[in-house]
């Protein structure tokens, strides 16, 4: 049994993850190679999807001498990884120019990540990170997702519905709602939606970060939770049915949880991950606690899929200044929960 | 003027603090007797307006070995601070039971805080500060105040306006909106509001802080700030035109800013106190950062009001595990503020 777990962490260890190219006038292309140094040395490898000659220039130009190498398939990445950052090769239509986007580049950056979920689907690749996009640049070629997340659910195809998580060393938070205006978040809340988001977040917590008996975490809506309605009635007549529903589900589900101490270290003991009514409520804690660089996890899908937690930076593009962390954190975070899956 | 300086801040450190008795069922007489232990020989002392027999039986009761001492003028508190906690009498109708919420003993509570503002009116105490207060148990005693805020605006008379400030080591923050439902924040926020709350954070922190140039961080509302319009129009409509007006009356304030983040540890070198444009979007941070306890602090007032920032911990009370840390916070920090406004 030990021989037969050794080798299928092997397997995991020797399978790539594919990496997207992002935005090619951001800071994608440099944390990449960025990335690549600092992981060089671990097990495990990644193969960038770029345009060579792209990937060559900004080396080149950021002072950063990385050998790069060309890959046909997937599976060379692992025998090159050490030695030289493997690529496989898209084309971009025009040389990338630090904070110049061009709309004529938009279908590499589409393709890229189209091509990324091909490497998984297909068993190629152990998972998908994806470098981030400049969503403005690709509408204006005719990308027809609100972004990423909405078009790896499109290739991932039915019935999968895919759930955004947030995760750092100190905190798990996922919200139910999340790009939309404060008052559309209040409106559109409904007990269904709590009530998937929890259930898809339970599931991965078990699936993918190997936790027995997830413990959740349900948040209120308004200040004090509401304080029994004399500061808003969500709680009263979302939540707490929402917490009911998730009881007779089996789930261990608390709250709902005043907002504003439930993201203190102690209070951080009593739950697995926090379920979160709106984009802020979960993104303010977890930036805020987030030293290293927090990863964004999408849940739900038949593969693995991870990204760093920030823009494209395309303002700080081209200068050499951009901090890897989060995509190093992604990349690791991938593997992790590769291999979690792999084990059941 | 060396010789005035030190001779004025000796008479600020002669002159005690007022502090009221808070809810006697819940953990503020154990917090305040932990708090006397903690500051004894620190330069600067306090008294508590409480009913001396109901102090004496919970430091008996708690095993603190405490000694109390009677006053009838808080000029004697100093003298006797070193040796024993100084106590102004009140006197409560019944005996104080951990955990027992008794509206008979509400106007004790309810007159602590107005004799406390008494004698920092009258300049016989440096500062006020407040222990918790069960809202539930003052209004069926018929307390016409929706908290402690108001009351105290209500005993400062005209033309003061007060505006909550919470504090730790590594944030200030200031809500717009503070004590109403998420929904009615939104409704209810206005350039108007944003101003007023901004101009007098400006004011307390060269004031109370000794900031001669404040910077403010005026937050978005919505996530990204609304990105232009496109996940919600505050920040066109209410926010950037509060930061024209602002910027017209001479104030330091960026912003709208992205609420996720504005408080990372690198944001937070940008600015002296962030304008947060509801209850969590202060709150959530500031909790999530304190670690040694957080301080409420009140803006606006002729006079020096702080209190801890939590509540009254009913269920905790009577079992000796209260922590006094946020109440030694605001003991020290509203003494550091009245140090700050005597030396202008």
């Amino acid at each position: 049994m030990a021989h037969l777990a050794n080798r299928i962490s092997q397997v995991a260890d020797e399978m790539p993850i594919a990496l997207s190219m992002g935005e090619p006038a951001g800071i994608a292309t440099e944390i990449s190679l960025k990335a690549w140094l600092a992981l060089r040395e671990s097990a495990g490898s990644f193969f960038l999807m770029h345009d060579p000659d792209c990937v060559a220039a900004a080396a080149s130009a950021l002072s950063l001498p990385i050998p790069i190498r060309r890959i046909q398939h997937a599976r060379e990445a692992a025998a090159i990884f050490p030695h030289a950052l493997p690529i496989f090769p898209m084309r971009l239509v025009e040389p990338a120019l630090p904070g110049l986007l061009n709309r004529r580049n938009a279908p590499a950056v589409i393709d890229s990540i189209r091509r990324g979920v091909e490497f998984v689907k297909s068993g190629e690749a152990v998972a998908l990170v994806t470098n981030p996009i400049q969503k403005a640049a690709l509408y204006a070629a005719g990308f027809g997702f609100p972004g990423h997340t909405e078009f790896l659910e499109h290739l991932a195809g039915q019935p999968y519905r895919a759930t955004m998580m947030l995760v750092c060393a100190a905190l798990k938070v996922v919200p139910v709602t999340v790009h939309e205006s404060l008052q559309s978040a209040i409106t559109s809340l409904t007990t269904e939606r709590i009530v998937a988001v929890a259930l898809s977040t339970a599931k991965a917590l078990t699936q993918d970060f190997g936790v027995v008996r997830p413990r959740l975490a349900i948040a209120g809506l308004n200040p004090h939770a509401g304080e029994g309605g004399a500061m808003g009635r969500e709680e009263i007549d979302l939540i707490v049915p929402a917490l009911k529903v998730l009881a007779a589900e089996g789930v261990l589900a608390t709250g709902p949880w005043p907002p504003d101490t439930m993201f203190t270290a102690r209070a951080r003991l009593e739950y697995d991950a926090a379920i979160c009514m709106y984009h802020d409520q979960a993104l303010i804690p977890l930036k805020t606690l987030d030293v290293d660089g927090g990863v964004n996890v999408t849940l739900g899908l038949p593969f693995v899929r991870t990204s760093p937690d920030h823009g494209t930076a395309v303002n700080l593009a081209g200068r050499g200044l951009a901090e890897p962390g989060s995509l190093i954190a992604a990349l690791r975070l991938a593997r992790e929960i590769a291999a979690q899956r792999q084990k059941q």
